[in-house]
């Protein structure tokens, strides 16, 4: 009965969808069971729609996405090995190349409240492709024959080393091509805008109170140093999901799959997505813990955490715009309130400041799911890949918007910042190492009690005025030492 | 040009829909802006469509529906007090009473990621009711005449005070109607095994480790003490929110509101809703903070800390079933494996361990979003109320799957109940009264050491085999007060 | 042999402390151990000592304060029911009352970091009390005799209901004490800068932007709100922790101590302490669950994050004092800066919000260690219960600090307000139910463009100067019900 | 007056320590102030002291230990540019040796609760060496004068910079010298037991349900990998506390330092100290964020969800001695209760379980604190230290005190491995490869309902004795590839 013996058949060539109605009898090891006629998906799709119809949580496309292509990898490798007919897995890896392109998306229904190895995807994902392959062979659906979903489609493969592999492949592949590109976009931008002013003299703030002087451009390389880092960091840290579970099947110790399955299964994966994925080095760790998944969700918040920052100063020095600190302008992308006529409000900031706070929501999902494993598996995949994902999209998208209607379109008020320059008090720091620092105190407190400039304050107290002018200059008080900061990664 | 002094003009009973394609031109106080023809919304939503579409998280359709309630009861108050023109309060009650069935959900596509106020969310309610009532009116739709979405739909309220009002009056009716009941239920029928099992005898276990006797009924019985404590406390927790905040307007003042607008419009509220709502007593903090929301959100994590013990000893009791704890088995709901055949998996169990996983994470968003208001309002509005329902939603249709598919099938292994009694040591506590602490202690230790039963150990050390039989008897020992527990609450 | 038989033995009036140097052997079912000779402590504390010398966390001296208190009740509950010889039973409530008053504080030296059951601190306990008590008596310490720490002060007893009993009797002091009468303090404190300033005008800030007018007295009494209904809800919620799991013994079943014996100690605990405690009603919850604490812990974040809206409105308020917003000004507490002379910061406000910070960082630990109970024991009590403990005191010395530090000593910068309002655009809202949201917004936006006052703007759009004075009146416009606020508990 | 200008006074050689009573007028900006006459702090710390004793928190001593490196630098770099004497330099690196040593420890007693830049810690710094060098110059405490705490002590130095620069320096030091070392011989404890247990076939456990065998090695090569990665990452991580903010001063311009202060002072600190110390990129990002240490303090929460895996498994695979999975025994450090004799508990793997959750509760401050800075200054610098340094210190504690008292001595039960591997079912997986997945199911089912041995209910089924004996051989199932796992970092 070994598949491999058959001659290959015909395909024919029938566009994806199942022209019927009602329902079709479908089996696994527990029984029958009916499902929608015009699905590809068989009985254990179907047990879990009925056993987790929970909330409206579905496990992401981008995760079958990358199923897609453990399946054509395994079947590539299975076949060259001589353990599947060579035709069969190449009807494995074309219907493996439709889930890869989205054209079964509607096939994948199943909610992320499920088993926690993530079985019932996995398995989703084997019902279709058998399906979906007799189909084009014009046989029975359900009979699982010529193509099984087990013995076939789930050829040396278990979901306790697929699923985990799905998850890397579809959180690199999210991490690289949406979020990293749009974190270095928005670090562009803010680099634009801090060369851009590069000589707007401000006063700087500590504690929220008056400090010394800096100019925006530096103010604004502190993002950009933000970002680099947190660039720098996250595509460190998401190197460590380059090494996939795969090789280890039911318990980590690849039974059932030949030696060097694992590996050669990476490098197919490596070469069919063009990440530099390998076979991880230890499968009792990459199957019973999520650490890079967890190490790479906690990156995320890192970067949240910049970002939080920047949206923060943003709101605050947009605010005004006659009683706040009026230092930059925003552009007005909509009304602001359904009340207030002509208000308009910092909304990209704020939208920013939320998708942070959900990150971190999410990364403390994700650190108890990741702690919570037990012996051979980490039984908490689904609620850590979905957390994972949800934080990359959000964080992308919102990284585009808020630079895109609000960084590039900030305005500077040089009015403001000039008579911020002129009240302020902190410029009396450059006199400290002259005068000595309690002296400098003296003349601050007088200038406040005393409701003078500091300037005033300084010659009152019996600072020529001579050396003020050659001491006190905001310009240079701003490049003490003339240096420009660096980027920092 | 007020609207109070038009005649009631006749209105077309045409169905919800647009028959049009293309764009139309709506506008605000930004401009013009272009948006579909066949959705009733105006500029202000159209622009959030732009300015906002990140991710897939879109602000909960029970806002909204809340939202109906709020116009509607908006409208009739001040019709009553002769501020809005009778005919147009009863055409907005009407839209509004569309709104509250979801027959315009369609028309509320807004993101969670937006204006932190949910402005955008009051003004898509505004438009859409506006354009929907024009419709019905036989009017220019984006004309905003006769019903104006800020004059008329939006008359003595500003987003600032509705939309919390909002948020609280969709958290009460998803945690009373949904919630608590699904929760009562699983307490029910958790009750139900408690009293089947109430003479089963088994080995307790503390630490993991072995322990004094106890039926299996009094440990079923703490999970029921515990859910009732849950419930009592979410429902005492979450009668918070029936304070509105309904007539503060745009910064607690209620600046454009008549006197004792809150007030009527709360009492139409409790109306219309069947809840107990009333007019917060200080609107400074119902709008500058979002207290009662956060208060709640811990209480359902403090329900989910409380599930996620029951899930967790049902996984671990059920463990096998070969070498496991075994002491319970239930329904084999799906195959557990892909590669493993026969296996069986606790999937409930997990499904519910990561639904809490997810509220807890939730609730760290709720919370740090609590606290980040500034003055007169918590602009972190969206982030908390798409939490909250979302941790609502999914505890509530967990409790009920887990009750379904696990709970209510679930059955005893006596065999392996009445082997572990026979082979526990940790009986031996009840001879500690008799023969002292110390002497008991080396009992125990010797009948681990000599791999003996605990009664063999005992007449070894010289306790009679009377005195033995007299003292250990588990089911005495599991009654020793022969006391029942009661409910907790 | 039993204790009970032995007529009372004379008591010699010794002082705490031993009189002695080197070590001294004591015992337990596992050997003998060498203890200091100066201490009381006996084996089981010495091996825990020594196995769990873990930083520098001590479980809090206020569990072993209760722990006296139970030591006590339980004696004597004991003695009444004749289990107990009466002179033991006075002896140890004798020695029990010192550890009630601190007197052998230095005799509980164990880490949080132990047992999760914390029966190394009931023992610690046990060994103390039975060791003074024997040195009392002019016995031999560490001879166990007359005194046994488990036979006599154990009597009855588990660490695994009398931890849990200690826990809330120390929970219930600190909160009680210390915490909600300084939470009263600090609202009253508001509540009088309420009052002091109810009349004083000041521009309303959404979204950080300009909004309409309330007085500073409206802000402040939204503080005072908030904190009435946090106290108002952590008062209903410690309740919760009036219910005591003694009684319960090892498993909840209550094995080892006779009927009714838990809700005697109860009664007597509430006689000791003045609390309304009682006995659990469901035991098997109380000892496998720790939802009563996880609960009041989340009452202490709500606390916080209602605190830190607050500190943070203070600092941004007194932000400046000449580029900030500048509102207030707070007590000049100490120098702020090493480099800048004459800087002050918020710094009392930045305290309180880091002590807010800890307290949501104690909570994340507290509810996930209160989820992670297994069968009849919750074994994660001494991080909850050090957790929160330290929650407890810091917000309460830090609503002492910040109310006398800050809060009492601001002062209103009026000359800042009058500015603010004569340069708001905001005010406009109020034109808004006369001339239409549309013209309003109009006019708002003229007035910001062409950087004019809004009564210039309104008067070149058209509004009769006549129409602006009469509608556009601050002092109007912050009570437009001339409705005071009340409190909202 | 200039400092530099006199000659070298002498120098008296005085122990630490100030022989007077009652107490010394000190004064600082703010006016005079009493301080204990028998400590060297001045007014500044008097002041905080006053202001903050809130709870018991205090900034941890390595901060201080810490500084002493960077005012011991800075002393050097400031007198090799000629700007302080050399005899005032040579004095201030003598006290300060002092202060690393930790001689001058009871000098800094402050509150971890205090200004949020940690100013007043470095003011205590800056006092105490004030002071202490007057007083080894025979000079006058308090009168500032010749070793001024600012001018001097602070010479070219802000809080700004240089509290966040002994803040990386200190996490350094306790990582590398306390943290890792501890996790890498915990490691390498649980390495030597993998390969001592290369041969112990078990069953493996998936779900907690039995599942195919594997060796126990290969089960604890599982906890090495995770640790492994858990290193790697950690000491990646912490390199980016390696680049310090010093150099920055009052807002990172490095206003009142010389060009190269920066640079020179971190290559003085990495001579100092031995760690490869530079000076930041941008001070804008390493004094306006705390981003260096988010992201060290996820790397720890990372490594304590590793831990919590390990100790979650120790405890289960322990747990018994009769009725539970009894796979492994542990060293008896301490009797297990009060109540039931000879009871032993996994204290170990609570009391690790527990360290990790207060580690991923200290990381959730870590990171609200690190969201929170503003403008220029992040300035939740205590709370962040605080907890990392604590979170430091006890991992480190506890991954040596389990690894003793845990892990070396943990033994194999073998003859609860034999009888899981003989009753398990889940070899049938073995079979399917032959059989096929379906025919393999049936068999798993047939030994389960039946209460057979997987061999009987194969043979019942049609399988041939011979082909079972063949295929299912649990030796060979745990090494199908008969690859070892290799380390994973």
């Amino acid at each position: 009965m070994p598949a491999q013996q058959r001659r290959a058949p015909r395909i024919r060539e029938v566009p994806v969808g199942i022209d019927a109605t009602g329902t079709r009898t479908e089996s696994d090891s527990l029984g029958a069971v009916e499902v929608p006629a015009d699905h590809y998906w068989g009985a254990q799709t179907q047990r879990s729609l009925i056993h987790f119809d929970i909330g409206d949580d579905r496990m992401p496309k981008p995760v079958y996405h990358a199923y897609g292509y453990v399946k054509k990898a395994a079947a590539t490798v299975n076949a060259r090995a001589g353990r599947l007919a060579p035709w069969k897995a190449d009807l494995i890896s074309r219907v493996a190349d439709e889930v890869v392109a989205g054209d079964l998306d509607a096939e994948f229904p199943l909610y992320v409240w499920q088993t926690g190895s993530g079985t019932q995807s996995n398995m989703n994902v084997n019902e279709v492709i058998s399906n979906r392959a007799i189909q084009l062979l014009g046989g029975r659906l359900g009979s699982k024959d010529p193509v099984h979903p087990n013995d076939d489609v789930n050829m040396g493969q278990s979901s306790n080393d697929t699923f985990p592999t799905a998850m890397h492949i579809a959180a690199v592949q999210a991490i690289d091509t949406a979020l990293l590109p749009a974190v270095q976009r928005l670090r562009d931008a803010a680099a634009r805008k801090s060369e851009q002013w590069a000589d707007a003299v401000k006063i700087g703030r500590t504690h929220l109170e008056d400090a010394t002087p800096l100019t925006v451009g530096q103010e604004w390389s502190g993002y950009v140093g933000q970002l680099d880092d947190a660039i720098d960091h996250l595509r460190t840290t998401r190197s460590g999901l380059h090494r996939l579970a795969i090789g280890g099947t039911a318990v980590g110790t690849g039974l059932n799959a030949p030696p060097g399955f694992g590996d050669e299964v990476a490098t197919e994966l490596a070469a069919l997505t063009g990440y530099p994925f390998v076979s991880a080095p230890n499968k009792f760790a990459a199957q019973g813990s999520l650490d890079a998944l967890v190490r790479t969700s906690a990156a995320l918040r890192t970067l949240a955490t910049a970002l939080y920052k920047f949206a923060n100063d943003m709101r605050w020095l947009g605010s005004g715009p006659r009683t706040g600190l009026g230092e930059l302008t925003f552009p007005s992308n909509e009304p602001g309130s359904s009340i207030m006529p002509g208000k308009v409000n910092p909304t990209q900031a704020e939208a920013l400041l939320m998708v942070c706070i959900q990150v971190i929501g999410n990364d403390t999902a994700v650190s108890m799911a990741g702690a919570e494993g037990n012996f051979e598996l980490n039984a908490f995949r689904p609620v850590v890949i979905n957390n994972l994902l949800h934080s990359t999209r959000i964080l992308a998208d919102m990284c585009d918007h808020f630079r895109e209607y609000l960084v590039e379109g900030a305005r500077l008020n040089n009015d403001q910042l000039a008579k911020n320059i002129d009240n302020s008090l902190m410029m009396v720091t450059a006199l400290s190492p002259v005068i000595g620092y309690d002296e400098a105190s003296r003349i601050a407190h007088r200038a406040l009690d005393e409701n003078l400039t500091l300037k005033d304050a300084a010659i009152k107290s019996g600072v020529s005025e001579k050396l003020y002018d050659d001491v006190v200059v905001p310009e240079q008080l701003a490049h003490p030492g003339a240096a420009k900061p660096r980027p920092s990664a």
